[in-house]
């Protein structure tokens, strides 16, 4: 249930017992009974009463009440302890002030659900500390921040802590006497408002996942201590003009599709304050109506960090974790508020894979749909995101075909993503089976790993895990996009051309003229079925036009075991060379080389039962180079991968193409193996009037053929003759079917 | 319920037609109606009619007969077909015998459960193909195996055929007319089990896994056919007189433990056709009770591979493919048949993580018991399975401490293993959490991808796989365990010298002073508990006495991403050099090498949440050598995994100790680490009087430290002084707990 913000008068010093006639007469605005000065505003009273009898009814909510009471109890019975701060992330006193703010948050929702007054004083005394202990704090000591908080050594966890321990106190504050709650409203929560807001202003008024966190910590704190200035400070920035703040943040750090510009990774992060504070609003201010702001924009947000997830892991894009999953706390949070705005029952399949939820009334809804078993399959589907606050800078195109476990094509037309972002642009990605089958590596980095650089990013991930080597797109003369240099590359977004699908074809093309000084990088990626075909097959058309000879470089990082090297090669056996000097290429020893030569390869790997063929071809010679990472990587920080190289060299011009075919299943147990043959023959290239052809002949005879043109034109026609057979279209691209005559 | 054994006159031409009174009268024995003549026998009437009547009642059962069903079906569907032999192992004529055995014994199943003639008829007449085929076959014509077979390429598959066919065969048979039985009855079965038996005496007496099948083939159709003659064949060789046969294999093939010489991954195949003719066995002549031979010895087999597996997982000892789960066929049966005699509620927890049983009466009571929720956790339990015929040739420790998921430490004190065993005396793995942490490579191969070497065994199985440096024991000279000849050792076992536990230690020792001349190799490895470490630490203490100085190599072959290598090393960051030239050697590069030091050292990596601390020194300097796979491999047959080697040079005795240390938890997913300190300070080794003593320094302060003997004499006094403090005991072994001094 909803409140309208409570009046300016409420606010200045009502006491909790009830206001003589005069006093009555004598206010602005009509007074409240004492309780409604201090009753719970993010979550109404009658919710958290529904939530108190229905909390054993669903096993999910259960058991996340069963979770919170054993964590609270156990601190409970070790004692409270508020130290003063000293540590960086990791350290004692960092990690002590980050359990607190979950402790008051938790025991706030125990004593809502419980009505045991033990809980509300365990969290009372928690904030008491605090309200001795902060009024003392200047600048945390530790550590080189650029913005220090006063608890923690950055003020983005001072920010946290206000998000989550305005969300405990709102639940007891009303069973504080009335010193206490002047106390801890003053020497804790306003203070540390007024730190994060006026005294930080810069920071709070940046458009920054960072500021995200400050207003939305400012704002929830104005509605738990009905302060409309607090909260309007937190909307509209400090200068209240909507320049800065909470809305115009939601203007620019998402495109309108919902996407946020340094990826999937840190869009997890980012949208934990963004969808908590906008329930926050929600409660307090429906008339807003925040979850339609911007088109429903933060809904859209987290729709498309789901849709950027395969098999329950965030695609690994720019620097991120490759073993970051959906239940992470923040999805988990993200997916319970927007189940209660959408009722989006693919929500609840997603809520029971993370297999937990929140002790909130959004928790409580997916609680009790898992349980009627409402639940129904999340509806992953092929889709754009579009990149930019306007939607014209880029966008991360993801094709889906078959099941959750089945295929999905990325392809990475985005921003840099500032100083995350990798120089990757037109990367693929490719998932099959379960697996990441052409992947990314990540960022080098071990989370929260003492030994490896406190845990925090390594040199490596500079040296290698950014470079454009690292992926699967096109490096020119042993540079990456750039050269390496993220502000440049934050002055060019990419050209998505293409995103259509028809006639068993997913196709996606983007352009960038901007990561080398004269070259223009254009690529089509299509998923293609066929009948005579086991799987979809990828195919890749990767196009660099430059203006004089150059050496092109276009890795394919294959995760599995070589079965077939479909080419000749001179192995580097005992010792082994590593590939260049610079720009990731020192990381990289090569297994063997082949010569330049013309004519289809193929690779054959094997991955967890599937077997995949990777033909390739060019417009000129080409070598095919066998790599793997972990050279000149003293501290043992990279893990050991191999991809395969083909390098052009000598042409100003060049086109790659390939078709990565999944085939067959071996059973280890059974020790069957079937279809561990390709059912493709052959591959060509054949270039045309401004397009490009590309023929797959089939074992069974057939041929079925993509034409691209080079341009996406709407109208233009395009011819390409090979031998006797001619291919002709209208428009960007178009599939042709045929029997083969050889 | 069994049948005693029908006397030969009913084997001799009775007809279904009851006899005349005459012919009754003349008959040396009761004659016995028609349908006793063709009744089932491997599989009683009324249990048929029991396991018809229950089929749909236990999920397990149920599933078993649907997938049958399923592909008995679609084999109906398609059409029989029985094709001239051609092909090898893989190819089109030998998948299509090898369906049609399976479909001929599932068509019987079907038929019994169903009372469906269809069944009957589908496997009769598939039957009927066989029988105009059969005679016209000579040897089979591909392949170069030293024992062909007819419908196969080597009779062991021929073997089998007969194995499954015959139950096929014997449900069906009392549908036949006269006619197509007895046509049946010789022109397949009989002469089938003529071939296997007479017409390869020598092959059929020998005492292998080939013979096992093909004694089991011929004993099997022995009963169906009620041939005394068939069956004393099998059970006592073709001269009958005991020294060959199937009670000789079980004689010799196995351990007084049930261990089989070749290790697990053979044993597992191995033991298919002897529960299987066992069963057959019991089923007709109870009285041999043959599942009490040899003091139970089949069932001994059967729980002793089950203790031979980690989470599922068969150790992969000797060649083995590390894929290898409990899933697999063989010990789905071996499972069924155990629990039928046994009924451990034990087994039926293995059988539901199998996920499926057989189509017989032993498979209808384990769906029962798994329905019926009478099973328990399987009692994995630290034992120690002797090798050799007479338990004196050796023995595999497994040491085993919390649940499934926990810690597994097993020494491999056995035989050679015949050709396909490694040189790996004295070897340990270790297991947790999960996962092989210190593990064995099994064999190079992948098993049926036809462009791996047909699928069969590669070079690098011989030149990388079986080496000793390629395990996790001691090396010498850049030389294998018996020069690396299996015939050598062949000739040796190995001497198990302890294997005790007691005062929160494990202890296993054993000797080999054959594997090297003039080198005596002793190990010690012991599972220490101790209430300041999160979790048991395994020590190791490997010994060397030699005539000469030599080279000691001391591989840990570990599983995980190296966090801190505490020790000096150069590193080799851009070439890496190959470690040798021979054994092994030539496929490891050397990606850092540190001195020749004293002091113990470190190395900890992180593995799936856990990490690991391995703490290591020795009686004189060694060097540190982390290395890794792969060198020397074009076609990339080898999979690439990094070692630690610890190298002495010099020295003609050798004293290696290291403390392997589980510890912390990794949650990627809620970012957090804890414990990811190690909690030993150090580690020492000190030498006594005729001892030697490994102490264990904790970050807490104390002290554990276990003392060791050098020879395993009872009452011997040892003694060993370190600074101001004194150990001493009694006998091979002993912990002492202190406060350090230091």
């Amino acid at each position: 249930m909803k409140r309208p913000l409570l009046s300016l008068a409420l606010l200045l010093g009502c006491a909790a017992a009830p206001l003589t006639a005069a006093a009555q007469a004598a206010a602005p605005v009509a007074t409240q009974p004492a309780s409604d000065i201090a009753a719970p505003v993010l979550v109404s009273p009658s919710d958290w009463a529904r939530m108190a009898e229905a909390a054993d009814r669903y096993p999910m909510f259960a058991a996340e009440r069963a979770r919170v009471e054993r964590e609270v109890r156990a601190a409970m019975a070790a004692g409270i302890n508020v130290p003063q701060p000293r540590d960086l992330g990791g350290g004692v006193t960092h990690e002590q002030h980050k359990a607190n703010y979950k402790l008051i948050a938790g025991a706030g929702a125990l004593y809502r659900l419980t009505g045991d007054r033990v809980y509300a004083d365990f969290a009372r005394d928690i904030l008491q500390e605090y309200a001795a202990l902060y009024p003392t704090l200047g600048q945390h000591p530790a550590g080189r921040s650029p913005v220090k908080g006063r608890l923690f050594w950055q003020a983005l966890n001072d920010s946290v802590w206000l998000v989550y321990a305005s969300q405990g106190y709102d639940a007891i504050r009303d069973t504080l006497s009335p010193e206490d709650r002047r106390r801890i409203d003053d020497d804790v929560f306003r203070r540390m408002a007024a730190f994060l807001s006026e005294q930080n202003a810069a920071y709070f008024d940046r458009i920054h996942n960072h500021a995200t966190w400050a207003t939305a910590g400012v704002g929830m704190t104005g509605y738990v201590l009905r302060d409309p200035d607090l909260v309007e400070r937190a909307l509209r920035g400090t200068q209240r003009d909507g320049e800065a703040g909470f809305l115009r943040q939601i203007d620019l750090l998402f495109s309108p599709d919902g996407y946020y510009a340094e990826g999937p990774y840190y869009q997890r992060y980012a949208l934990a304050p963004f969808v908590i504070f906008a329930r926050a609003i929600e409660q307090n201010e429906p008339d807003r109506g925040i979850f339609a702001y911007r088109d429903g924009v933060l809904l859209k947000a987290v729709d498309g960090l789901l849709q950027s997830t395969y098999d329950g892991l965030i695609l690994p894009l720019n620097d991120a974790m490759p073993d970051k999953d959906i239940r992470s706390e923040e999805i988990v949070t993200g997916v319970a508020i927007a189940y209660a705005q959408t009722g989006d029952p693919g929500l609840l399949s997603i809520a029971r894979a993370q297999g937990r939820t929140l002790l909130s009334p959004d928790g409580l809804a997916i609680a009790q749909g898992v349980a009627s078993g409402a639940a129904r399959p999340f509806a992953f589907r092929s889709m754009q995101l579009r990149d930019g606050p306007d939607g014209d800078l880029g966008a991360l195109a993801l094709l889906r075909a078959g099941g959750t476990d089945d295929q999905m094509l990325v392809m990475k037309n985005t921003q840099q993503g500032q100083g995350h972002g990798h120089f990757d642009r037109l990367n693929w990605l490719f998932y099959d089976n379960g697996n990441a089958i052409v992947r990314d590596y990540g960022a080098a980095r071990f989370l929260n790993v003492e030994a490896k650089n406190g845990g925090g990013y390594l040199e490596e991930n500079e040296t290698w895990a950014v470079q454009t080597i690292a992926h699967n797109t096109l490096a020119v003369n042993s540079r990456s996009h750039f050269d390496g240099d993220w502000r440049r590359g934050e002055e060019h977004g990419t050209t998505p051309l293409l995103f259509d699908s028809g006639n068993g074809v997913q196709i996606v093309s983007g352009r960038t003229a901007d990561a080398y000084p004269g070259v223009i990088l254009t690529r089509t990626l299509a998923l293609v079925e066929h009948p005579d075909l086991a799987f979809p097959v990828a195919i890749d058309l990767m196009r660099a036009d430059g203006s004089e000879p150059a050496m092109y470089d276009l890795p394919l990082h294959f995760n599995g075991h070589i079965i077939t090297r479909g080419f000749a090669a001179e192995h580097a056996v005992t010792e082994r060379p590593v590939l260049g000097d610079r720009a990731g290429y020192q990381h990289l020893w090569v297994d063997a080389r082949s010569g330049a030569e013309d004519g289809d390869r193929s690779l054959t790997w094997l991955l967890d039962g599937r077997f995949y063929t990777y033909r390739f071809a060019a417009s000129a010679p080409t070598q095919a180079l066998l790599v793997e990472s972990g050279a000149n990587d003293p501290n043992f920080n990279l893990r050991r991968e191999q991809a395969l190289i083909r390098r052009m060299e000598g042409q100003p011009d060049a086109s790659f193409v390939a078709v990565l075919e999944p085939h067959g299943a071996y059973d280890g147990s059974a020790e069957t193996v079937t279809g561990s043959t390709s059912r493709i023959r052959s591959i060509e290239r054949h270039r045309g009037d401004a397009a490009e052809l590309v023929i797959v002949t089939l074992a069974s005879g057939k041929t079925v053929a993509l034409g691209v043109a080079d341009e996406i034109g709407a109208g233009t026609r395009h011819i390409v003759r090979v031998g006797g057979q001619t291919y002709q279209w209208t428009g960007p691209w178009a599939r042709f079917d045929r029997e083969t005559t050889r």
